[in-house]
């Protein structure tokens, strides 16, 4: 089930690279590309600090195949994928919650600290969003939409606090998932709502 | 000579640093870190990514040397090299190929499957040029200049389909650097007449 | 006392992510994201390059620590700091000399050759800023103040001439970091003399 998670927040992060990709005017490949270091990027990042080489996206071939799939997918039936970007953005949401619990559980797992440990799942929730805004020329979305870092971050604490108190694993990540999925849906229902206002 | 090449190919990446270096106005000790950066950024996230550190870049002070030899003769002979770029573009597509096929080989002797290999091969033969590009504030040619990320993802593909084949190893990295080289020398040729033309 | 001046350096280093993050505008998450990534930029890549993993910064939470003090330091006090700005470029150049003396120890320790060894003493003391530069949309300034890498790299070369003269661990880091210190502090001194006159 977790491998499934993962694989669907690779899956919807490799959509958001494809769709910045599709707005700044990429070729396909150039698509393809931004796809692939968006979906693996934050995966990567949190291996290598942690020493796990090589990273785990290239242990299994199906991090990489969903990649390409979802940028497949947004050259395919981009405009219909557009249609419901709410749902993308949804599914976004729960990639941050679940890369933050995972990063961090895995942080953990190699004995790193509280701060450590939030560190390295915050980083796993948005290091391929940070990738993918270097490599277009735009700032970082995380430093200027906080709440974005916010509910990662938050995501990756609750985890740290749920292992003091001795929890089992599986409640303890769906916990810490669920904290920074609420908060960045209501993020986004506040944004819409001021949107509409305006 | 896979060593000779590669050294090659280092230097002409520095070559591209140093260049890019005096084109943005930068003073000698700036095109030196732009070189060097250019010439073993490719190789070292490769060697990063694989767990394989220190990078190889770092076990044979060569690697830099070469680089620093690059920077000085864009510094001291700059106008002669300039006359002859199109040679040094040559060099550079020899590299394109050289650092794809092994990037991609060294990728399968770490265990990496096929869709891994490929994209760490072509992270070896264009990510000194991402370095490059983002250092100097430029959006990475890679995404823009399709056909430069093609010619290394084919490269590296040919690879591992010639690996399949049981092929021995020096034949394969020749063929699957020439499909590179082959198809990036193409395009050059291509713009040239372009240009031509218009 | 070398783990006080590392734990220093990497206050300084964080309160200058955090003064960036304030020039930016940035709220206090991106301000406290920034001045973490700055303050212990330099020190992973190090690590990261040596494979030395987890990175030191992980290894002991006081790291993290001392960045998220700085950061809440330039939110409270930042006005006052601003008017000691000479005090903290001046802990900025200890820092610098610092991270510059004990990167080069740090590779020289894992048999890197003297240029490999200056290359990583360098990127310890610079690269979190460049990290810093980079995530805002700046051209990192190493590129452009070259003096500041000039520093950095003439400390870490001391190293490596100390250490074949065969001197003893304390002093040799002592008089490499003195080194990059000074250099920066005349440059410092200089601009300044500059800035009066115009």
């Amino acid at each position: 089930m977790f491998f499934a998670l993962d694989i669907a927040g690779t899956f919807v992060f490799a959509l958001s690279g494809a769709f910045k990709g599709v707005r700044e005017g990429l070729d396909w490949l150039g698509i393809s590309v931004l796809a692939v270091l968006t979906g693996v990027g934050g995966g990567i990042v949190r291996d290598v600090l942690l020493g796990y080489t090589p990273p785990a996206v290239f242990r299994d071939e199906r991090y990489l195949a969903v990649c390409l799939t979802g940028a497949l997918a947004v050259l395919l039936f981009g405009r219909t994928i557009s249609r419901t970007w709410n749902r993308v953005m949804l599914a976004d949401a729960l990639g941050l919650g679940l890369f933050a619990a995972m990063g961090a559980a895995k942080g953990a797992t190699f004995g790193l600290g509280p701060l450590g440990t939030i560190f390295v799942g915050g980083l796993s929730a948005v290091g391929g969003g940070v990738i993918r805004d270097v490599l277009v020329g735009e700032r970082p979305a995380i430093l200027y939409k906080g709440f974005y870092a916010t509910a990662a971050l938050a995501g990756s604490a609750t985890l740290v606090v749920l292992t003091w108190s001795g929890m089992a694993v599986a409640p303890r990540l769906a916990i810490a998932a669920s904290v920074a999925t609420t908060l960045r849906l209501l993020e986004l229902a506040r944004n819409a709502r001021l949107a509409q206002e305006a």
